[in-house]
């Protein structure tokens, strides 16, 4: 028998499983070139040509022992210099090797980061809409999630519902900037204002109450905007950075946690995320890939292939009457539901559309819409959302 | 601060930490050549050449989306039946794809897994000596170990010892053949014995106690002797593998789980499997070398090194008046300490020796020594271990 923990997320994770398998069957009933499946955040832009050069040259030239080797669990010295260097020129920051820990991807390095702080019954505070794993993250180590409600149609975080959340047992905030599922970028007055409360917080409770600030799209960002390095607006956040999309190597899993010399009690917390990235299984990040973003590390992501498929999908659903912000980064559309979600995404099923409902999120009455797919495929979907539209907003 | 639980391991892990740091002073006073460090279990031997060729052919040959994309948590599928394949080659088991999990290493297997069955308070039996990370895996998901004591001089699992520490809370067993740190093979005897009485204990509770066979030694066996497949002695077996030691590739994080049809509750645990390979924030194991195993399915791990290695260290230990097994398999000796456990390690570091204690194994007054190095230093070493049991064995 498995145990009765894993028993509940197998069953409530089968809704997702039951998508993939409708778009299996719709495929097979309508050609696969009639089905719109908008539903993963997988990257549809492939690596950076760079990357297999990379993967050859290092192949041919690095030792064996060392290419496919143990080296210290939080990565080889080397690589984790060049990451700090990478983010010393780029932000405000002053990392040297010993501030950064290469991780399995972001997930890994969330968990790494939770289990490093948090101990059974800690609060850690997310905003709603977010990436609905973050709430098994916090089970796995016995914390409690506590949600902040949706803040439509901004989506920005919200300050003052914050400050009525944090209590004595808060351990940490999780912001995750540009957003999923919602596109949305938080600017500079947003993280000093965040900031600033959390500095008075962790005063007041005598400890700091870290953030984490999951980045996996952070170079993903539109309109000639920059993404603002939360760890330059308080110190005592834990970055966690994946190079899932912005190098397209989401199945290599590789990525990394920074934590600057001035975030409280660093040098424990250093060694705490060392030890945890052995103890929780994953013992280091795959050795190839830390050597690979050693020298992709200035491959620029080309985003233009997202921003298209984003102006041409925000463009015709609003003019088909559909609401929803504009998304300045990440690849996805958060889209207000005329009618009831369920009703709404059963509904968009009929015209071959497969959506993720709001709710996967903690944000019932929307669907996410993941535009890191082909042009193609979303100019073929149009007259389905165009269906969809005159079906469902008539009916309001 | 992180957390409490966090902050014992981390100070308790210290110890290692010192070895090593020990090993690096050592070095720099006598110079690298005369510092002799055992402690570590990383193959000396490098990866098969043709997993290099491998890589280099994937990566021109396949198309980079599927390369470096997602695919289903629990892996690709003609990777899994490419394992299940193998392994109904080579044994009495009828796997096919859906019955492989590939994960990141066997580390990462085991939490897989563990996650999988245990509720909090669950009890998980481990036969001392044991990898001390058992204990960390069995804290993560809050379960409970039982440590059955040590049974030398063979070190083969005690039976009527498992008898007694069966209870209504033990939800599975861990077995480590061949053993890290002993070195022994549980033969055929053994795991018929094993597999009858956690039948019958199985039948008393009600439901099946999952035997998990933590096999990443399984390839490196001496003497011309065979591995049992533990598998093949008790259906409801979960089987955890790494190609860490058979094809060298401990820093790619590549290993898989299998279960049979034949295991209680097979497809709810397998898709918990493929769900807690998500949720622990592995995702999936790494694309690449997925790939890398289905083409170097077939390599042979040379062991004729590491066999080199155990007939001069065994032979020369014995000689000097040393007690220990000949080990059958992986690569490590354990020998009995002729003094105090502690004060014995610290002897050795005298002679430049590092050794591993027992007491890291739940098993004290042994040494463990890694002879997974160069043959070279096992014989500039050979005079260090002669003054060493001089030192001692004469005081006992």
């Amino acid at each position: 028998m498995i145990s009765r923990k894993m028993d509940g997320i197998v069953r409530s994770g089968s809704a997702i499983r039951a998508m993939f398998e409708e778009g299996k069957r719709l495929a097979q009933i309508y050609g696969k070139e009639n089905v719109f499946d908008f539903s993963l955040g997988n990257p549809s832009v492939p690596a950076p040509s760079k990357v297999n050069e990379a993967i050859k040259s290092i192949v041919d030239s690095v030792d064996a022992m060392t290419l496919h080797g143990y080296m210290t669990n939080s990565g080889y010295e080397s690589v984790r210099q060049t990451v700090a260097n990478n983010l010393n020129r780029r932000f405000n920051t002053d990392y040297s090797a010993r501030n950064i820990v290469m991780t399995v991807g972001a997930a890994g390095g969330l968990n790494v980061a939770l289990k490093a702080i948090v101990d059974p019954g800690d609060e850690i505070i997310v905003f709603a809409p977010y990436f609905g794993e973050y709430d098994n993250y916090i089970s796995n180590v016995d914390g409690k999630a506590v949600v902040i409600p949706p803040n439509p149609p901004s989506f920005q975080p919200n300050i003052d519902a914050l400050e009525k959340a944090v209590g004595v047992r808060t351990k940490a905030v999780i912001v995750n900037s540009p957003n999923n599922p919602t596109g949305a970028v938080y600017g500079a007055e947003t993280l000093k204002s965040l900031g600033d409360l959390l500095r008075r917080k962790s005063k007041e409770k005598g400890e700091a109450i870290y953030l984490i600030s999951d980045e996996p799209y952070r170079e993903i960002i539109y309109d000639g905007n920059k993404c603002e390095y939360v760890a330059d607006y308080y110190d005592d956040t834990i970055v966690g950075y994946s190079y899932s999309k912005s190098l397209s190597l989401p199945g290599e899993r590789i990525g990394y946690l920074a934590i600057s010399d001035k975030a409280e009690d660093s040098e424990n917390l250093l060694s705490a995320c060392n030890v945890a990235t052995r103890i929780l299984g994953f013992v280091n990040a795959p050795s190839l890939q830390q050597l690979v973003v050693e020298r992709c590390i200035d491959e620029k992501t080309d985003v233009s292939a997202y921003d298209k498929n984003r102006r041409l999908l925000y463009s015709a659903l609003t003019q088909y009457g559909f609401e929803c912000v504009k998304p300045q980064g990440a690849f996805y559309l958060f889209v207000k539901c005329p009618i009831e979600e369920s009703v709404f995404i059963a509904k968009a099923k009929e015209y071959n559309l497969l959506l993720v409902g709001g709710k996967s999120f903690a944000c019932e009455g929307y669907v996410r819409i993941a535009y890191c797919v082909d042009y193609d495929m979303i100019e073929r979907a149009l007259p389905a959302f165009k269906k969809l539209a005159e079906a469902t907003i008539g009916n309001r």
